[in-house]
C-alpha cells in the first residue's frame, strides 16, 4: 500500500483561526491515485516543529505533502525546514527566478530581495509552476519516499496540484506499486441513515472481499462509500463495480447520483435537458434556495428567480396571500405553502414553482407549531401540493434541511417517481 | 505554557470525504482559556493508530481533545483506544446507562446492546452529558495530564464543551498555572491587507512586549489578530487593551467589530437600532445576500424581503427595468442597479434598498464587461447611487465578494462614515 501523510503549516491553522480545508480536498485526490491518507496533521510556523513532524511522517507514509508556509514573509519557513530535512542548503532556482521576474513584470511590482526569497530551494528539488500566485510547489523525492510542498492558499493550491503535481503523483504511485485503494460514492437524497441501512440488509451477505461500506449523512442525504483494497487499479474498480449494480438496485428510487454530484446539480440538469423552468418562494429559508441553485453555473437556463417573501406583507403584496388566510390560518401553513408555490410559478410564468414558510428559530415556535416546522408547496403544470417537515432546533440545520427537501422532492416529481 | 493538542478520529476524515471543522472550533475554544495549541492531527478509525497518536501527544501537550468514534457502531472505537491508553477495562457506566434509558424512553427507542455500548467507560473516567445525541463526553486525568473525548457530530460536540467541559477545562487550565496566552480580533470590512498594513505602520513601533500582530483576509473582510503570551491573564488582558486602543484610533472608518461578529450581524444590530428595514433585489448572487442577511436569528425584526430577478425578464416583470433599458445598456450596468434599488426599495416600503446585478462566470463575460463585473445599488430615503466592482474569475468567490461589498456599503452608510 501506498501511504500519504498530509501536513498544514501555519499558525492561524494551529489556532483555529482558519479551518484546514487543504487536507481533505488533497485526500480526495490522492484516494483518486490509489495513496490512502493515513494522517493529516497540523504545525505551527516553526522550523523545528516542522522538521520533527515531516521526519516521523516520513517514516510512516512513502509520501508527505505540506500546504503553506511558502510565501515571502518572515514567517514563512517551509522551505528552511525542507532543506534541513533533506540536509541540502537552499540555493536560487534559475526558472523559479524568471517566473517570479515574469510575475513582477505582468503586475507591476519591484522585485524585492522578499520576493525573490521564493526562489529558494533545496538542491535537487523540482519547481512546479503556481499559475494563480507566485510561490511554487515544491517536489523532492529521496530514497523512495517523496514529499510535495504546496502553497497554503486553496485557489494557488489547486492550480499546482491540477497543473503539474497530478502527474508526478500518479506517475510516483506507479512506480510505488503494491495494493491500490479505491473509492466509489453514491449519493442518495430523501431517506435517513438507519432507513436506507434496513434497505441494504447486511453488508456481509453482499460486499465482495476487500469492499468496504461507509454511510456518510448530511442534510442534503446520505452518500454511501465504497471503499476496496486491490492489487490493481482495474482489480479494485471491477470489484467496485459488481457491488455498485448491486447497491443501485436495491435503493434506486432514492440515488441521485455517482461521485462528485449534488441534487442541485442533478435537478439543473433535469430541467435543462426538458427545457423546463423554474421560480421559487422563500421565507424561513431568506435566498437560500436561491443561492443552492444558482451555486451551479449556468443556472439561468433553468432558474428565472423568485420572491424572498420573509415579512407577511411581502407575502401578501408580491404572491397574493390573502391577509385574512395569514390571520386565520398562520404563515406557516399548508394554504400558505400551496399559494407561495402557485403564485410564484405564475408570476414568473415558469414549469414549477416552489415555496418555503418554516419556523427556523430560534425564536417564533408554539406549541401547535414549533420551531422546525416547515410547509413546502410545490406548483406543477398538473397540480398544486403542499407537504409537511418537522426538523430540529437549530437554526442552520432546519434552513438546510428544508432546501434539501424542496430540491429532493422536486428531483422526485422530474424523475417520476412516486411520492412516499 | 499549557498546551494542547486535537486529535479527529475517524477514515471519513482521513480520507477527505469530511473537512475537521472540528479542530479550529476546539482550538478557539482552547485559546480562549489560555491553552496553546500545538498540534491537530487525523488519523483513522483504528485502535492502535489512536493509541499510538495519543501517547505521543501526551507526551508534547498537557491536554489532548479528541473528536470522534465514539458512537454505537462497529467503527466507533475510541472509548477502546482510551482503555488501552490508560491501561484500565471498559465498565458500564451507572450515570450514562440511566442517561441513554432516559433518551430511549422518550424517543421511544429500544435500548439495544449496540445503544447500551456508549455507557461503557474506562475507570475514573467522568461522562459528560450530551444534551443533543447519545454519546456522552469522556474526561480522564492522570499525573496531571488531561485527555477530553467528543462526540465528532459538531453539533453534539459543542453542545458538550459548553454544557460542562468548558468549566473542567478552565479549572485545569488554573491548575496548571505558567504562562498565558490570549487573543483579540478586529473585524474589518471595506479595505486590503495592503493598504490596511501601511494605515497602521511598522508594528515594531506600537506593539508592547510579548504582543505580535496577524493579517487574516477573507471575502469579508480583514480580522487583525493580536496574541500576547504573559504570567497571567489579567497582565495579558491589559497588554492587549493597550494596543488595541491605538489599532481602534488608526483604522477607525474600517473597524465594524471585535471577537466574533461580522457584517451581517453589525448591519442588523444598527438597523433594529434605528428601527430601519431594508429591501433587497438579487442578479448574480442569486439569494446569496438575502441569505446571509437572514443567517441572524431575528432578522425578520428589520429585513422584509426580496426579488431573486435572475432572469431578465424578471427585472423587467418585478422591479420595472424597461426592456429598451436592458437592450442599450445591458443587465450589468449603473442604470440597471440603480433602478433595482430604488423600485425594491419602493416595492417593500423599506428605508433602504439594494441591488446587485453582475457576471459570476464561469460564462457570460464580453471584453467590455469581464466576469466579475458587478454593479451594486442603494436607495435610501435620500439618494440613489450605484458603485462598479471588478472581482476576479471565480463564481463562487465573485457572489461572496459582492454581498460582502453591498453589506460594507450599507454599515457605512448606516455609520455616516463617508463614501472615498
Amino acid at each position: 500500500m501506498a501511504y500519504v501523510a498530509l501536513v498544514g503549516i501555519g499558525d492561524e491553522l494551529c489556532i483555529g483561526q482558519i479551518v484546514n480545508t487543504n487536507a481533505a480536498w488533497l485526500a480526495q485526490r490522492c484516494t483518486e491515485l490509489g495513496f490512502r491518507p493515513i494522517r493529516h496533521s497540523v504545525v505551527g510556523d516553526n522550523v523545528e516543529d516542522i522538521v520533527s513532524e515531516l521526519r516521523r511522517l516520513w517514516q510512516q507514509a512513502e509520501l508527505v505533502i505540506t500546504t503553506g508556509g511558502l510565501g515571502p514573509t518572515h514567517d514563512d519557513v517551509t522551505t528552511l525546514a525542507l532543506a534541513t530535512l533533506v540536509e541540502s542548503p537552499l540555493h536560487e532556482h534559475p526558472t523559479v527566478r524568471k517566473w517570479l521576474e515574469e510575475i513582477a513584470q505582468r503586475r507591476g511590482l519591484v522585485l524585492s530581495e522578499r520576493i525573490l526569497r521564493q526562489a529558494l530551494l533545496p538542491e535537487g528539488a523540482l519547481p512546479l509552476y503556481n499559475s494563480v500566485g507566485q510561490a511554487p510547489g515544491i517536489w523532492i523525492e529521496r530514497n523512495g519516499r517523496a514529499l510535495l510542498a504546496l502553497p497554503g492558499v486553496p485557489a494557488e493550491m489547486q492550480a499546482i496540484v491540477e497543473g503539474s503535481a497530478m502527474e508526478l503523483l500518479r506517475a510516483f504511485r506507479q512506480r510505488l506499486g503494491g495494493n491500490v485503494l479505491r473509492f466509489h460514492t453514491i449519493v442518495t437524497a430523501g431517506i435517513a441513515e438507519a432507513p436506507l441501512a434496513d434497505l441494504l440488509g447486511d453488508p456481509s451477505t453482499f460486499l465482495p472481499e476487500g469492499v468496504t461500506l461507509a454511510f456518510l449523512p448530511s442534510f442534503w442525504g446520505v452518500r454511501l462509500r465504497l471503499s476496496v483494497t486491490a492489487s490493481s487499479l482495474e482489480e479494485a474498480d471491477k470489484r467496485l463495480g459488481e457491488v455498485r449494480q448491486h447497491l443501485l438496485q436495491r435503493i434506486a428510487p432514492y440515488v441521485i447520483g455517482e461521485g462528485e454530484t449534488s441534487l442541485a446539480h442533478r435537478v439543473g440538469e433535469l430541467l435543462r435537458q426538458r427545457g423546463e423552468t423554474l421560480a421559487i418562494a422563500e421565507s424561513c429559508t431568506g435566498g437560500l434556495l436561491g443561492t443552492t441553485i444558482t451555486d451551479i453555473a449556468g443556472s439561468s437556463d433553468y432558474f428565472l428567480g423568485g420572491h424572498i417573501v420573509y415579512s407577511n406583507a411581502a407575502k401578501t403584496a408580491f404572491l397574493g396571500v390573502p391577509e385574512e388566510l395569514l390571520q386565520r390560518v398562520g404563515a406557516v401553513s399548508r394554504e400558505v405553502a400551496e399559494l407561495l408555490a402557485k403564485n410564484v410559478r405564475t408570476a414568473f410564468q415558469a414549469t414549477y414553482g416552489i415555496g418555503i414558510t418554516g419556523i427556523a428559530g430560534p425564536g417564533g415556535g408554539t406549541p401547535q407549531k414549533p420551531v422546525g416546522t416547515v410547509w413546502i408547496g410545490l406548483a406543477t403544470p398538473e397540480y398544486v401540493r403542499a407537504r409537511h417537515f418537522l426538523f430540529g432546533n437549530d437554526r442552520s440545520a432546519n434552513r438546510q434541511r428544508a432546501v434539501a427537501a424542496a430540491l429532493t422532492w422536486l428531483y422526485r416529481t422530474l424523475q417520476g417517481i412516486p411520492e412516499e
